[in-house]
């Protein structure tokens, strides 16, 4: 359990809100986007000012050591961190939020609660870290519920086994990040998943969006991970898969709970597959001329059987960005390439890597500053969100989304998002910056990480962000991509989404749902019933 | 396609069934463990003279270019090749055979096959190579049908693109593994796919049963590979993943699929990742002590972040069959270990992973016999099956099962499904013998796959082999295992698979397939309707 105090109406922690040196770099490397001028600052949100939908539902006695209706708690589940969240808190009032929150801390108070929660016709919306960037955890269209129950799982957390052996963690649904890597250190042992979200997001979440973390490359999806779960229905019920390593025995049952979203269920727990803690290391920064060339150097290198912990390609707008975050300057792509290994030198490999790269005119950064891009680059990803939080401020859009193509569709698919991003930012904002990264690489495609960034202005930044966000959305649905690599479906993705997934598989999760939950209770309106 | 004549009453193709060599060699081996004696033989069945249950249907002159109710089709199709189903062949008359062979040439022929099948209510049960040996293929139970008709998919088949870029082929379901290696081979690409039944098994099989191959670490399960399929459901309606390396969105359609065994639909078409032919290539052969040794020699290797593409072990009475079969003895436990790559070179690796399994005692095969050991298992792999068929005229009992447990289970889940099976040989057979090898290897546990064999007599076969699998699958479950890794659930496995996957998600999947096949048509009996 972390003793910080998450910001209510932002992201991560109120502790670990940016310095004012990071306050004055980011406005600053913001700025040179938009002609040195930013517009002028308006308030943040006040927690305490905001009006909430009204509480339709009275806390049980029985159940008062799990519930509460406070302001603040129902305040904090209101929303997740998408910026269509964000911006909601900024623009809706009455914000719609959950009647009650609960704070289940064992299965058996869980089950208590979801009982109460059925019998009185609440929505339930299962509530991890509550970092969701894709509005998967909104109290939205719930006319015909009598209320809503946020469940926070952040009690259910822990350690229950560590088998060495098989290189296991069973671990409690609710734990976080930082949490779950405590226990495993004194074992030498490691989860080594750190997505953006590490410090205030939970197990449960992850496997539940179907996350990504550390690594680029083979142990990238949470899914690819879990060797085993526990699941709680609505009724109570435990779903408890077997710890195998693989099995052939019909469908994967696990498969069904990574990527439901809470509407199959609660993980209350999960087997997840872990690493030792690496003991060889080496990263290295290269710069490419094109962003082309470093995308045709990472599909060699992945297509060659290597499998780098870290392969990350930064387009020369996001390079200069990140940089710039840092006070400094930078032309070309960036690949950050990285090996590491609990048990085998890594040098042989780093080596190979380079061959290859190298053939594409990849070329080192000089040692004097070998490390500097890579280090701008790792001090910029988990404060980038606080970023975001500062710029709203000022009426500004920005938001990322990720994707995923095979490597057929590149470099064009590249372009034609891109180009599509800036012709909307054009259009909505009258000008713009798009940028993109690669997080994660298959031998047969790779993850697209797009940001982007508009001016708009106070009380039009959902209409605004949404315009945006939809001719984004169109053209990687265009081009070929999944909607979303590892940050989930969400409501926001839905209408995208729809057209990924086969209707007949929408038809059939939808018939396996109603089976586990007759009364459609669980987060109802995250899948589709069309 | 095939040129050659499948065996309609035993494994594979007549003209590779045994030569007079092997023959003697198989006997001459299974001897040993008979005191010298074998039993008279009794005759093969013939297919000409057997009993196959009357046909209940008559043929649509508009469907009869794809339609067969000849006894010959109707007797290929009427098992797989289970220890059970051969049994079957034996002692089972009349044989209950499906009424009608369906053979689809395209997804048109396809749709109008079922259209008729759900019209007349005939039981479809989809066939690739008819290689199952779960029973996955089996006409049982279907007196709520007016017939059944049995789909054979061998003519929707070929290569529809290979896209080089992204290393992905887009296969038709019923393509035969050799004719896929043929088509990827101009293009310096390969499946590297080689179950024991490649020559006569399909892509849609392979995904269907959630098979694996040739490649013991990394790429060994087929579910792994397939980046996207095309599946037809009953109703003619396509369902079309999309060609991505990942996705979050919701929970993952190609995995429903994976393992579905025929009653979700057809797979009719899977882009499978692909790899580069090998280019490098160590094999090398190593002799353990013990079993016991070998098995933790393999752990430390698998989690040291090594992959190699073969990582068998042959426990000591394995090992020493093995050899057997080619005339020669052997001592200890076996470890094949080959490192291969397509682009890389492979001596760091195999270096690496023989310091490794020299610490837990391995000791390298002399050069002059370094392949040997390695080459004779090569040799018997393919060759199995065809001896079992042999050995069956002798009234012998002889399966394998395979299994797979966390590596926390060993050793003694070895010893106590080895126990087991021992103990049900020596009741039921009066004597016996059971080894083991492995097959394929994770991080966080391995493949266990069984062979058993003893004495038996005509007309007791499929009763005498129920006994043994009952008592080896009770242990295998009882000790924490799956009761198939690669060879699917089938029929054959039902009491125990039911064991293995929770009760809710078996009405999950129910409830799926009612969606998709609201008169259950599809693989009737497959699936678990508790």
């Amino acid at each position: 359990m972390n003793a910080k105090t998450r910001n209510p109406v932002g992201w991560g922690y109120l502790e670990d809100g940016l310095t004012a040196d990071e306050r004055k770099a980011a406005l600053s490397a913001m700025s040179l986007f938009f002609d040195g001028k930013l517009p002028e600052p308006s308030a943040a949100p006040q927690a305490d000012a905001m009006t909430l939908s009204p509480a339709r539902t009275d806390i049980p006695p029985q159940l008062r050591d799990w519930l509460s209706s406070d302001h603040h708690e129902r305040l904090l589940h209101a929303v997740g961190r998408s910026y269509r969240d964000l911006a909601r808190l900024r623009e809706v009032s009455p914000l719609p939020a959950p009647d009650v929150v609960a704070y289940p801390d064992s299965e058996e108070s869980l089950a208590r609660i979801l009982a109460w929660a059925d019998r009185e016709r609440l929505a339930v919306i299962p509530f991890g870290g509550g970092s969701s960037v894709v509005g998967g955890v909104t109290p939205d269209d719930l006319d015909d519920f009598n209320g809503c129950v946020s469940v926070d799982l952040q009690r259910l957390q822990g350690i229950t086994e560590v088998d060495e052996r098989s290189r296991v963690v069973a671990v409690r649904g609710g734990t976080l990040g930082p949490d779950l890597d405590a226990a495993l250190k004194p074992h030498g042992l490691t989860m080594r998943y750190f997505p953006q979200s590490y410090f205030h997001s939970t197990v449960g979440g992850w496997i539940a969006t179907r996350g990504a973390g550390h690594f680029s490359t083979l142990y990238a999806k949470i899914e690819d991970q879990v060797q085993a779960m526990r699941v709680m229905l609505l009724d109570g019920r435990m779903v408890e898969t077997r710890p195998l390593p693989a099995s052939s025995v019909g469908v994967d049952p696990n498969r069904l709970w990574c990527g439901s979203e809470g509407f199959l269920g609660i993980i209350t727990e999960a087997r997840l597959r872990i690493q030792p803690r690496p003991q060889h290391r080496d990263t290295r920064g290269i710069i490419f001329a094109t962003f082309e060339d470093a995308l045709e150097a990472a599909r060699e290198v992945l297509q060659s059987g290597l499998y780098p912990a870290q392969l990350r390609l930064l387009d020369p707008a996001e390079h200069f960005q990140s940089r710039a975050m840092s006070g400094r300057s930078a032309e070309g792509a960036l690949m950050i390439l990285g090996f590491e290994s609990g048990h085998l030198p890594v040098e042989h490999a780093m080596q190979h890597a380079l061959n290859i790269v190298r053939t594409h005119g990849g070329k080192e950064e000089p040692p004097s500053s070998a490390g500097d891009s890579v280090s701008d680059w790792r001090q910029a990803f988990f404060r980038q969100p606080y970023v975001r939080d500062l710029l709203m401020d000022y009426g500004m859009i920005l938001d990322t989304f990720e994707t995923a193509v095979p490597w057929s569709r590149l470099p064009a698919f590249y372009h034609e998002v891109q180009q599509a991003t800036q012709t909307a930012l054009n259009r909505v904002c009258g000008q713009g910056a798009v940028m993109c990264r690669t997080t994660h690489a298959y031998t047969d495609g790779i993850c697209l990480y797009f940001s982007f960034y508009g001016r708009s202005r106070p009380g039009a930044l959902g209409e605004h962000w949404l315009e945006i966000k939809a001719a984004a959305a169109e053209a990687v649905m265009a081009g070929g991509g999944t909607i979303s690599h590892h940050h989930a479906m969400g409501r926001d993705h839905k209408p995208w989404a729809k057209e990924e997934i086969p209707a007949p598989f929408r038809a059939a999760v939808r018939a396996a749902k109603t089976s586990l939950d007759p009364n459609g209770i669980m987060n109802p309106g995250l899948w589709f019933d069309d």
